[in-house]
């Protein structure tokens, strides 16, 4: 099985570029980090086709797991739910365990004085209807609770938009999941900055790098057109040895350095994020 | 036709979560104020299988225009070209007119200084290497052109990952051919910040607004979570009448600003943007 991960993120409000989705910038790398790949990021509507039809197609290509953002909450839009029971051809129905995860929050609520008496809406229900033999995931900061199905071996994560609580969740309850099945994977990355080459004169020099270190990556990303040529050099690797990994890509780095000095090219400033 | 459009951005940096994806956010939004919807945002790698399935995914939904973001650059997995003659089914071929205006670039960067010598080396004709049918597209601030192709009423539009280049780019050549379709359509939205009600409480209120108003789509989005319920209402509509657009998100914010108040909410801001 491919180690890979799809995030899919519903919100009519990143279609219109109203939001930045910095969602799907903190799970790739988180995701990342834990030894899995991203394979694709997909953005779809509050449209339950839409979503259920990005849902049918990120399985035929079978990652590890699909990871949703956005859509779980109680008003008409939030369709996440809809959508996947759609696309995995099951019912909908109201979760025991989600309901009473939902009902102490309320009461909670009312306790708070954030609302004024408890009352199970059909709304408020609405975030306990999940696809028929999947569970909730709770939810410690917010009301709805995640979902976590199964669609033969490929597990879907549902995960709620709001920021604070896409973490809160994804730390708690989704990174042991990954964890299991990524092992001791690690992702070892670097970067520097270099003046005074082009990129297309230094494309070559990549080739090679990449062909005399087969673990790394090397990716050239031009900076704003300047007086000056200037571009950042990312270099990345995995590996089950986290030793391993940061040695291949200081070997790379310690190569390319040197072929830029001769260039006549200047590196200004060099991190390394293990 | 649907007045549609599709943002295709390949980038392994994206995909690992070392670049925030703010190209499809600034896109996303222009595109939206000229009066087109964008269906959907998919990030992929920089692999051509990739990027050829997500363009032929495109395809069968029929967009006005599909626009990619990165890919066209000087490196070996620049990417974008070969994907798009994959996917439409043609040739790469050296275009005459791309080659003349990435030859007046290098020559312009030699009398520059910013490189020693003109030379027209593989990896900068690559950036030439076009899908056959296809014209390029001028680079207002950086060196590789962006690229029109089309196919059947489709036009596909590829411009570089680098953000000022994709901005100018965008800005001189491909807004005036969405000008062209979209004609005098105008987005017109508003949105207010809500405290002191709960959106489990809001939900039907807002079912209510967006039953009345027909034309208008309501959309909450919950803040992370604080001793008192905050949120923020979004409301936006599309018409070919600017007044009549800004009329009825007025009326509309109206409506739901006495409800909220009648309700016991705090309205704390406003802001409305043509």
């Amino acid at each position: 099985m491919p180690r890979t991960v799809e995030i899919i993120c519903s919100g009519n409000e990143l279609l219109i570029g109203n939001t930045l989705n910095t969602n799907a910038h903190w799970l790739a790398k988180r995701i990342t980090t834990l030894g899995l790949n991203v394979r694709r990021i997909t953005v779809v509507g509050d449209d339950v086709n839409e979503i259920s039809a990005s849902i049918k197609e990120a399985i035929t290509r079978k990652p590890m797991f699909i990871i949703t953002t956005g859509g779980l909450g109680p008003t008409f839009d939030d369709k996440t739910l809809e959508g996947v029971s759609m696309a995995l051809g099951c019912e909908l129905e109201i979760n025991k365990e989600a309901l009473k995860m939902i009902e102490e929050k309320y009461r909670r609520y009312v306790a708070e004085g954030r609302i004024d008496k408890f009352e199970m809406t059909p709304h408020r229900v609405k975030m306990a209807t999940l696809p028929k033999g999947s569970k909730p995931i709770p939810n410690p900061v917010g009301t709805a609770p995640g979902v976590l199905a199964e669609y033969g071996d490929i597990r879907l994560i549902m995960l709620p938009g709001v920021p604070s609580e896409m973490k809160a969740i994804f730390e708690e309850s989704v990174e042991p999941l990954i964890r299991q099945v990524s092992g001791d994977m690690t992702f070892y990355e670097a970067s520097i900055e270099v003046w005074g080459i082009a990129e297309s004169s230094l494309a070559p020099i990549i080739d090679q790098i990449m062909h005399d270190n087969p673990y790394i990556y090397v990716k050239s990303h031009p900076k704003a057109a300047e007086r000056i040529p200037h571009l950042e050099l990312h270099l990345s690797t995995m590996s089950d040895d986290a030793k391993v990994a940061r040695r291949r890509v200081e070997r790379a780095l310690m190569q390319i350095s040197e072929i830029i000095q001769r260039m006549g090219g200047i590196i200004k400033t060099a991190k390394e994020t293990p």
